[in-house]
């Protein structure tokens, strides 16, 4: 991971701005042969996608994505794949205000300092929009990774109210507009978030993504480790501020007793008792799921005035209206999933690069 | 980070096992005409050497370094600095039961699924021996920084017991055996970890580390953001399973007002009131101290068997016996240190090739 | 340098087909508060552009760029800029048959044989029609550089007809169809080659490319050198087949005494009475002219038919009808310059970040 | 390629001076399970040692290395393999002269604008010592590659006297101290090279490099190119000048029809009537022989007083006296085969990542 490119086998690279003319990646390193459409890209997209409960920003985007490049008939070609979302409600709006301010919590200071200047439209560049290509790009790598590879996320906290983990029933992810497993507390969510939302104010979340039927072996030890690309990757998602594999900060409080996954054979594979490891030993994977959290902080967008500076260097007060998210980890789920796809793919080609010969399952070698 | 080399512009290359010859670093993108001496690194080298209370392993090793290159009459040149210390105290003995068997919550089995080989003595590559390579690296980088940034770490949890953070005091943590900057939760530890190491146990951890005086702009975003990279940088560290920037996952349960960092002006510099995001907003630093949080898992070799398999496809039952430390996270504080120490020297060269003119404190540019 | 991806700290990203949408690029890591303007980058675009005589092809492209994102009130914000150029004359006709063969000279057999397919419309990823995209890259390579570098080309030799160097005229390179430097020459070029293209046959050429004004202490040793990055940069154009630096291959040839650029000072710099070196020693630039060569084979696409085979295995005979460039080197003369700005942008952010206090001219470090 | 490591998948980082401690390498992607020994890499190391004929340095090296991790068991691991190398005969002396002058030809002068500063001892890291770890590595990297793919290089110009191309026999490579495969030739260097050593002058060369074997679809358009990092590769060694490959600057004066290197079917395979491409099309291997050749400018080092400038800004007088290679070509031959080979084993495991079900004969896919 480099300024905006991502991946080091399988890599991609970001461009655009919020109310730019367009956003779009370049996928580069995709293998060849590889059946891709406009709709297995669509498909994320759509779950990412404004608008579509009063839970998120009510900004309107088809968020209709093209491929430029790459795809030849119906299959991928080996060369880059440009993929194009054109901005379409660039809400014309006068920015005279926030332009010269530095709104708590979002980027527009550190732009400021780091550059010299900001596209103050929309957030320009820092915009959560930019993870649109995040997910249209992890679209490209779930074909990467193939049908054995089952990559789902799911939201379990949002503010102070986490879900009961013994009722996640995967099922349920789509059936409310929260992607959340557990139904009682989507209904307590509905309530909960209702009211920051007309408050004016914002809310937190946590994440779990989930990557079944990844082979062992992925990861490359020591700066290269599967759980620290992971780590990168999910960190690198707007306004996340925590990341888990496993157990997670759990995993602190634990024996050395409760915390071993215990092994054994079956049917000549090595299978685990237990997935306290998140699925990554040393770095690499172990053939179990590949389970990791992380935590978004609240929408920094909010109605209530904070004090903040301008800048011309004046103390000011500074509250949000408009469109916004009252909390922005809801829609985080497609982009973690996204995240978690590229990582996997990429350290896919890594691995079989190194290593053309070893086992997709937790097969023993030969002595 | 990729495989065994770490950064971008100040890039650390690390090579080495356990019980192998020696371990040893390339440090390469280093400035020209810093003064360096051995001493310069072996200092943090000391602080992580094993052996030194009855709470880390027992093996004796000097860690004593050597600059192999890089550095001419004092001072380095700009070409690779070579570091190298040879390992001394590769206890000899009978390694054959530990070849075929594969202990639970080491990378036994995955190295050996991804490489169909492992060196197995005391963990070859994966060994924590490694880090000691990165401490040495990072005293290097902690020269780069200058004077001007200090870097510090502790230890606030072992096993369940959290530090009081209001008793915080930076002086008590070279006071007590774990880096604990709480003096009556360090006596706590010094009988809850007796216990736990008399058992055979371990216990996991949660260690600080904090930057302080670094300039705002540090950070590439998108996919470099600080954030993003310190993520990684920790969570590549042997036993980590979860990391946090400032409010960390707490954040998820914070409001918007809650969780804002308010700004003001203050000498013609912007400050903040709180600083719940760690120092780093939109991915680039906003010169407040940089906060970062990692836990570490129980440590995997525990004297209590546990069920396994071996290299023949057997089940079978192993408890570990011999050196090791109760809680690897005590050792993984100065390593923490190290790893933020080369995150933070990567991104000042990054920051200053793409930025050479933008300012170093969080002045705000002339309108 | 690595697949599509050009530069460490200044980098490109191109893609797109010679017959798709569109055709590309990323521009990342460029310098903030860069007035940049479409007319900036069209410029030398213009000058690449075919059909502007009948030496070169008659496919009509207005080559038209768009900016799309990392610019923002006329300059450059610091986060990538992406640049589109649509495909607009993108002949409509039958490939059938080249589509099942393999023209010797060209990718179509290497393309297959790594990615088991190829888009053969017009060459597709392999045509020419990419390098417009590193003309338009090196429109802002250029001015991250400055007006202090001057980068120009020129073409001094076609099948067997080297320029006279004594005759050397710079403002002659824009006043005939060969970026000549030698209006003579230019004279003996348009009947030589008027021949070639009539008899459907082509030549190869030689181009020249020079960068003025460069600072010394470009180039990172031991495996960046700039030369290395030079070679690779042109050696990475459509058709070349070897690079030099200053004297090349001629250099064998000379005596050390010969080959040596005798120093003395003048006016508190370092002055050189040759530069036989190319402006570069020991991978470093030293203030001198850059000066680099680089030879383009002739065009592969030729009418008399040559032996060849198709993809069902068949032997077979083909010509190449239709549109081509009888000697596409003439067209190379735009794009060297611009390989040779994106290697020298990129040299002087990674030189910068790692010696920020390193003099801009040959003036000697103080005792 | 970057700074001092190179290759992207199998990675070389090299560190040390001339005089200093020692020098060596990391050699980072290997693939385990090789079998791997000193022999293997002393072998190469063997045929570059200086001292070996009075037409080298009469520097005394052993140039004995040691193998300090990454193999076990005899073979390799998969992690980093660390080789060194002590330097032994760093011949004590004053260097208060050399210490305060520039060099013509050498890179004392651009280490110093650079870096401000330079280890002057023998060159320090801008010494040709450095090219023993290439070798060593290189010596890796043909382990890698296996049998079936074979590099061998050749000296093929000292001075103005090129070989008979018509007489050349690989089996006299190793019968005479230049690498020459033409003995008519060989006895004229003799002469030729004996007279330019006693006069204290110097001769520059041209070495072609020759890989067989190598398995089509190798080489990763459009910006990682197999000639395009064969070409940074070679001109990354000192002295290089220019690069070529197949027909090279020839190419240029030839037409079209002569330098196309036609196809036909030969049991199931593509097989090409001639070679003018070097065994490369597009920027990958047609599975034809990899051809390249590079020049080497005469040694800088010269009796003959040359007029250059010291670091107090005065105009001096400078000639070399003591040891040095009359011609520095010599020694370049197993250093360019190594380089051909890195270059190689990198592009072999970056194809697999991407094309794992590639041919690695020329064999047409299948309709």
């Amino acid at each position: 991971m480099s300024f905006n490119t991502f991946g080091h086998m399988f890599r991609v690279t970001t461009f655009g701005e919020s109310h730019g003319v367009a956003i779009g990646c370049v996928v580069d390193g995709c293998p060849p042969l590889i059946p891709l459409t406009v709709e297995d890209i669509q498909h994320d997209l759509d779950r990412r996608r404004p608008g579509q409960s009063r839970f998120t920003t009510q900004r309107q985007e088809p968020d209709q994505v093209r491929i430029l490049s790459g795809v030849f008939d119906g299959v991928t070609t080996g060369t880059p794949i440009a993929l194009m979302i054109d901005n379409v409600d660039q809400r014309s709006r006068d920015y005279s205000a926030i332009a010269a301010q530095f709104r708590p919590g979002h980027a527009d200071l550190t732009y400021e300092l780091k550059y010299g200047i900001r596209d103050y439209r929309g957030g320009g560049r820092s915009s959560a929009r930019e993870t649109a290509m995040r997910v249209a790009a992890g679209g490209v790598a779930r074909k990467v990774l193939g049908e054995g590879v089952r990559i789902r996320g799911a939201l379990i906290q949002i503010g102070p109210h986490r879900i009961e983990h013994s009722r996640w029933d995967w099922d349920q992810v789509d059936q409310n507009p929260f992607f959340c497993p557990d139904p009682a507390t989507a209904t307590l969510w509905e309530t909960y978030l209702g009211d920051v939302r007309k408050a004016g104010s914002s809310a937190g979340a946590v994440i779990e993504v989930v990557a079944e039927g990844v082979p062992p072996g992925l990861g490359a030890p020591i700066y290269g480790k599967l759980d620290a690309d992971i780590a990168a990757a999910l960190m690198s998602i707007n306004a996340v501020k925590g990341v888990e594999i496993g157990e997670g900060f759990a995993a602190a409080a634990l024996s050395g007793e409760a915390n071993a996954d215990e092994m054994h054979m079956r049917d000549g594979l090595v299978e685990f008792a237990s997935n306290h490891a998140g699925g990554i030993l040393g770095g690499i994977s172990t053939g179990q799921p590949v389970v990791a959290r992380f935590a978004v902080k609240p929408t920094s967008s909010i109605l209530t005035p904070r004090q903040s500076v301008d800048r011309a260097g004046q103390d000011i007060e500074i509250g949000t209206r408009g469109r916004h998210d009252p909390c922005v980890g809801i829609r985080a789920v497609p982009v973690g999933e996204a995240m978690l796809a590229l990582v996997l793919a990429d350290h896919l080609l890594r691995h079989r690069a190194q290593n053309p010969d070893a086992p997709t399952t937790a097969r023993l070698p030969r002595n």
